[in-house]
């Protein structure tokens, strides 16, 4: 699988999430070899729960792994510092990213401490998230810990 | 309330932990005036979910909060990276933690980016995660990341 294909199945994930009312990020976990063990995607609103963010919701998914070093998150957005931390401690071994244009997070911290990082710069992420935050922008706040 | 009762609420969350056979860290998010907004515990074995740490349980329990400037994280056991980054990205002002004798996360890293940082080192905790860890070292690393 190209880093591309893998992206796209983070696309898919953010734009369900964009069809349930939700704040259009996804991620996807998967295997050296390409196998996908998890995606998932932000479930703020839908589920109520500040604590699924596109990367969580993908690392839950994928269950309980023994050895993180070997995989690869692919994000439609860049981690914020949340989802930095979780790759971080769970030694995940490589980041792909959509885009950072729209929110920038750890992902030079990450590279500084050996993670692989990615970026594609994928015009459908820039897009799916420069229309949500301008439509959206106190939801958007309260999923980055922006105060009014 | 001082910060050993905030404490007193993270520990009967660990002690929960412990007796349905999980991994003994609890947490719990306090208001500025002591509120509890919501307590939580490590959820590895008993959801079968790597995503649930003391700290993201009681995130996720104090339900979506609009500014987390004033409000108090509570941990029996110093924040991993993944709970520390919670911390930081969502801006909670305070860390009042248990103990960081078995175990060190980024409680440093929060104190350098404003993070009001206190550690009780309660004998309990140690305790508590001593004998865990000796008597559960695979399941303990495979919280943190570590692989065989």
């Amino acid at each position: 699988m190209t880093p591309q294909e893998m992206l796209d199945v983070a696309v898919a994930e953010a734009r369900q999430g964009l069809a349930e009312g939700g704040i259009p990020i996804g991620a996807a976990l998967f295997s050296s070899d390409g196998v996908l063990l998890g995606s998932g995607h932000n479930r703020r609103v839908q589920n109520d729960d500040p604590s699924v963010h596109g990367e969580t919701d993908a690392f839950r998914n994928a269950g309980r792994q023994r050895d993180y070093r070997s995989t690869i998150m692919v994000t439609t957005l860049a981690p914020c510092w949340y989802c930095s931390g979780l790759i971080r401690q769970f030694g995940i071994g490589a980041v792909i990213i959509g885009e950072n244009r729209t929110f920038d997070g750890g992902q030079h911290w990450l590279a500084e401490h050996g993670v692989q990082v990615t970026l594609l710069d994928d015009p459908r992420c820039v897009t799916m998230m420069t229309d949500f935050i301008a439509a959206n922008p106190v939801l958007w706040n309260e999923d980055i810990g922006v105060s009014e």
